[in-house]
C-alpha cells in the first residue's frame, strides 16, 4: 500500500527500504535533502515539503512520522491542516504515552485518525524486523496490517512457542493491536524499562568476572586501625575469559538473549571495551516507566536500580559522595584516601 | 567413554539419558533403587552400592557427582577410598568454588584429579543440552572433552555469532574450560546471579503492565488530610493481554531472550497466574555471588535487589514494615488503614 | 498578629494552639463545626464561611491553608474573589512545589501573594514548634515572620552549631526563606524522602536484629538436589531485646536521631510490634521527591528502595513473584514449597 | 578500676584519657612509643612491652584491645600466655562477631574471659562518651561495668524516653549487655549498617537540593532523534542554600539526627565541599551487615544500595558501564556522547 515517511534518521530510514522491500509505494519527507536523495535512489518518491507529500498521496493518507519525540507537536501541527479527514497519523517514534492520548483527541476533532506505534529493533530492524505495538482504534489499526507485516520479522525467523498451530496469529505476526490510543507506546516504554534492567544485569556479572577474586589481592594490604581485614582474604583468583564465558553461556544456558549475543560480538571486538568511557547515556523511557511505576504504585526497584547506576555512570552521584565523606570526617575524622583503598 | 553417575535427580538422570543416546558407557547409583532402575531400562549400569559402582568402571575412572550442595563432602569422603591414583571426581552440581578449591588440593594429596562444572540448562537440557562451565587441570579437563561435547548443545543449535568461521572452537563447542578449581563454579554462580536479574526485570516489566493505569483509579478516591493526589489521575488505563505481548516480544525486541520464552508460554497457559502463590525460593548461587561481590568490592545492586525481593516475597520483611508503621504512628499519629489505601 | 487559619485538623488545630499561645489573633474555620468550636475555646475566633472568615480579617489579610493537597484549588477559588490586592494566601499543606508555581502566577493576577510553607513536625509540633520551609517573594514572606517564629521551636531547645554566636539568625530561627514560590515545598518533599530512607535505614537494621542467627538455624533443614547449604551455618544465635538496643543506640551511638526517639519508645511498649500489620502507607512526597531525582537525572536509590518496600509491604509485589515463580517451574520444574523453605 | 589499654589510636587514646578522667588506674602500650608518651603526660602508666603491661597489673587483670580488627589474633597470640586464669581480654575494635564466638572459646580453654565490646562515638567520644554493646558472659561483663560506665554518655545528656523514671537501669547507663560472646560486636555491626543507611539517604537528599530544577535546564537542549523530552522541562529552578537547609532541619524536623549535625557543620564551612573527592571508604562493617542479611535470609536493600554506592564511587562499577555502553553501541548505534547530554 501506499504510506508516507516524515523523518529519515537510521530509523525512519531502514522502515522505508523494508517496506520498499516488500512491494510498498513509499513518499518520504525528512529536512535533510541527503537523507532523501538516499531513499529515492531505492525507489522512493521524495516530498521537498510537507505539502508535496501531502498532494502526492492518494486519500485516505497514511503518514507515519519517526521523528523526535521532542518534533511530533510541531510535526502534526504542520501536517494536520493539510491532511482530510478520514487520513491517518501514525507516530512510531518513542513518544510518552499520554502525549498520544491527548494527540488522538485534538486529532479526532478534525476526523483524522491517529495511531501510536511503538518500535523496537534499533539497527538489526532492516535485516531482521522491528517488533511493533500498536496503539489505536481497531479500524485504523487494521488498515495499516499490510504495513506492520512488512515491517515485522518474518513469521519463520523465530522459533513457534508451544501450543501454537495453523496460521499465524496475534502476536505471532510480529505486531500487536495492545489497546486504545498510548497502549502501543505504554508497552513499548515497559519493554524499554525492562530492557534496562536486563542489561544491568549482565552488566553486573560480567564486572564480577572480570573483578573475580580480586578481594583476595585487597586482603593483602597492611592492616591498619580503619580498615577490617577483606572477607575476601584467601579467595581464588580467576583471570576468566569474558568473550568466551559471553559466547559460551549463548549456548544452552539460562541466560541467553539477544543482549547476550551483542555482548558477546562486543567482548569478542574488544574484550577489555576500553575504546569506550563508560558515561551511559538514556533515552527517556526507562525515566517515563519509573514514574509510572510510581503513579501506578507497582515496585519497580531493578528498572529504578539501573536508571540510576545510569545517571551516576554520568558523575551525577558526586556531590552525594561528597557529603558522604563530609559525615565521615565528620564523625571519624576519616580523611579520604588513595582509590584503591577500601579501608576507613 | 565410559563414565559413572552418581545422584540420578532430574538433572542427574537426564545427564546420563543425553550420554547414553549419545554412546557413552553410564554406570549409576542413587540412593533411590527407583532411580536407578529407570536407567538401567535406558540403557545404564546400576549400581547399588559406591563400592559396587567403582568395581564396574575400567581405570582411570570418572566419577560424576550430581548431588546435593551439602551432601558433596559426605559422597567424597565415602568414594575418594575406593578410587585410585588417577582417577577423576567431577561434580557437576551447585558447588560454592571456594569448596572446589578444598576438595581438588584434598582429592590432590591422593593422586585424584577434581574438575567442577557448573552446569545450566534445567529441565530442558536433555533435548537442548546443557551449557558447562568448567574448571580444574588442564589434563583432566581435556580427558573429559568427549563427555562435555555429548551433554553440550549441538553445534548447529544455535546462530553462529559475527566473526566466527571454521569448525566450531573453544565456547562454540557448548562447554569452557574457565580455568583452575572453582572457576567453572564461579562463572556458573555469576550465570545464576545474572539470571536473577533479569528475571526480575521481566517480573516487574509484566507487574507494571499488568497494572496499568491503576493510578488513575486510584486518583479518584476521596482526598483527605493524609492523602496527596495521585500523579497518576487523569492518566489512561489499559487492559492489556499480558501473554500476546510476550509473544509479540520474542519477535524482534531487544527484550528477546530464553526467559522471554518461558514466560510466554506461562502466560499463555495461565494469564493471571492464580496457581502461583509467588513465594520466590532462591537457591544459593544468588547469595554466594552477592557475597563474591561483597568481597571484592565490586557493585551488584540488580543482583541484590533480586535476591532481597525473593527475601520479601517469602515475608521476611514483616518485622520491618511493623518497625515502619510504628514509626509513622509515633510522630504522625498514623493508623495504618485498608491495603488499598496509598495514603497517609 | 492576626492570622486566619482554614482546616482545622491535627496539623491545623495545634498549630492555632500554639499561636494563640504566643499571643497572635487567630480566626478560624473548618467544615466540621465541632473542630471549630474545639479551638473557639482555647481562644480563637471561629468563623462558619470563609465569607465571614474573610470579613473578621483586618486588611491585609493572611490566611493560612491547611487542607489535603487534593482540596487546595478548591479552597484557594473559593478564597481568592473573596480577598483584595495585598492579601496574602498561605499554604502549608503537602502541596506539589509545581503547583505553587502555578498558583502564585495566578493569585498575582489578582494582586494576592502567595507563600508556601513545607511544615514539618507532625503531632509533636504542638509541643516542641514545626520546622518550617517557606517559599515565595522575600516582602511576603517577611511580613509572617512573627507567625513563623512563633510555630518554630524555641530557640534554645536545640544545641547551638559549632560556629555560631550572637542573636540566633537565619535557619537558627526554625524557619527559613528557601526561595521563590515552590521552594519551601521542594525542599519539604527532599525532607521527606530523606525521611523515608532514614526510616527504611532503621527498619532493616531492627529486622536484622530480630532475626539474628536465623540462618544457622535454616542450615540445619534437610539437603536436598535444590538446596544449597546456607553459609550461615555454624553462625551464633542471639536472642536481642530490641527495645533495650535503641535505648541505647540514643546515647553516643553514630545513629542517633529523633526517629530513634521515636522506635526506642515504641519497642519499650510493645517489643514485637504485634498490633501493627505492617502495610505502610505513603503520603505523595516520597512520590515526588523520585520524581523530581529523575526529571532532574540525580540518583535517588536509597529513596526509590524505601518507597517500593512499601508498595510492596501492601502485596503490589504480587504479580511480580508470581511471574518469578512461573519462571522458576519453566526452567527447573522448581514447584513453589512452604513458604520457609529458602531452597529451590 | 585498674585497666590496661592496648593501642593508643584516635580511639584508645581517647578512651584512656576519659577513664583516666574518672579515676581509673590505666596502664597503656602502643607500638608507638609517642602515642605512649602522651597518654603516660596525661596520668597513664606506660608499658613498653606486652610482658612489662602484664607485670603492672594486679589479677585478675583487664586488657583491653583496641587494635584493627586484622592485628587482634596476632595480640591475643602474645597476650594469652602472660595472663592467668581469672584475667580478662576485652576487644572493643571493629571486630567481626563470629571472630568472637571463636577466639572466646580458644580463650576459655585458659581459663581467660573474653569480652567483646562494640563502641561507636567516634572522634567525640572523648567528650560525649561511648556507647557501648557489650557481648560475653555475664559475669565478666558485670566486672566491667565501672569502666563501661566511665566511657558512656553521663546519664543526664540525653533527654530521657518516655516511661523511665527512677534510678537509670539497662540501656539507659549508656552500654548493654547484648548477649553471648560475638553479640556486642553483632549490634555494632547493624549500628554501622544502619549508618551507611542513613547517611546515604541524607547525602542523595542534599544532592537533589543541589540540582533542583537541573531537569529544567536540560529540557532546553535540541532535541534529535535520540533523546526524548525532558519531564523536567518548565520547572522551576532553585538555586538552595544547603547549609542553611541542614541547620534548619536540626529544629523541630523528622529528619534531625547527630549525622544531620554534623552535615550542617561541614556545610557551614564549605558549602559545596570542594575540598572532597567524593571516593568514600567503607571500614568493613557495612560489609559484614550484608552477609549476616543474607546468611539470615533478611532483605538489607538499604544497606546493599548505599554500600554499593561507596564501591561506585571509587570507580568500581566503570566496566559494568563499559558493558553498557557496548550493549547501547551493539542494538541502536548509540555512540556515547559528552557526559553533559542525557539523551540517547
Amino acid at each position: 500500500m501506499q504510506i508516507a515517511m516524515v523523518g529519515l534518521g537510521r530509523m525512519g530510514a531502514n522502515m522505508v527500504r523494508r517496506l520498499l522491500g516488500d512491494g510498498h509505494a513509499c513518499v518520504v519527507h525528512d529536512l535533510d535533502p541527503q537523507a532523501r536523495r538516499a531513499l529515492e535512489q531505492a525507489g522512493a518518491t521524495g516530498a521537498a515539503t510537507l505539502e508535496e507529500l501531502v498532494s502526492l498521496l492518494a486519500p485516505p493518507r497514511v503518514v507515519w512520522l519517526m521523528v523526535p519525540a521532542a518534533a511530533v507537536d510541531a510535526a502534526i501541527a504542520s501536517l494536520a491542516p493539510l491532511l482530510d479527514s478520514g487520513d491517518t497519523i501514525v507516530d512510531g517514534g518513542n513518544t510518552h504515552y499520554r502525549d498520544d492520548v491527548r494527540r488522538a483527541a485534538e486529532l479526532a476533532g478534525r476526523g483524522i485518525h491517529f495511531v501510536d506505534v511503538g518500535t523496537s529493533g534499533g539497527v538489526w530492524g532492516l535485516d531482521n524486523g522491528y517488533c511493533l505495538m500498536v496503539g489505536g482504534e481497531a479500524a485504523a489499526v487494521r488498515r495499516l496490517e499490510p504495513v506492520f507485516a512488512s515491517l515485522a520479522p518474518r513469521f519463520d525467523s523465530v522459533a513457534r512457542s508451544p501450543g501454537h498451530s495453523g496460521a499465524p496469529a496475534g502476536a505471532e505476526r510480529g505486531f500487536l493491536h495492545c489497546g486504545p490510543n498510548g497502549a502501543g507506546h505504554f508497552v513499548k516504554m515497559v519493554h524499554n524499562g525492562i530492557e534496562y534492567g536486563l542489561m544491568a544485569a549482565y552488566a553486573e556479572g560480567f564486572n564480577l568476572l572480570r573483578a573475580a577474586g580480586a578481594g583476595a589481592a585487597a586482603g593483602d594490604r597492611a592492616a591498619d586501625a580503619e580498615t577490617a581485614p577483606s572477607a575476601g582474604a584467601g579467595a581464588p583468583q580467576y583471570a576468566l575469559d569474558l568473550a568466551q564465558i559471553a559466547e559460551l553461556w549463548r549456548r544452552g544456558s539460562v541466560v541467553r538473549s539477544w543482549l547476550l549475543d551483542l555482548t558477546a560480538d562486543a567482548l569478542r571486538r574488544e574484550p577489555d571495551l576500553a575504546s569506550l568511557r563508560g558515561r551511559v547515556a538514556d533515552s527517556g523511557e526507562g525515566r517515563w516507566m519509573l514514574q509510572a511505576a510510581i503513579d501506578d504504585g507497582v515496585p519497580a526497584p531493578v528498572l529504578a536500580t539501573a536508571l540510576f547506576a545510569r545517571f551516576a555512570s554520568r558523575d551525577a552521584d558526586d556531590f552525594a559522595n561528597r557529603v558522604l565523606s563530609a559525615m565521615r570526617l565528620g564523625f571519624g575524622g576519616h580523611v579520604e584516601r588513595d582509590a584503591a583503598a577500601k579501608g576507613g
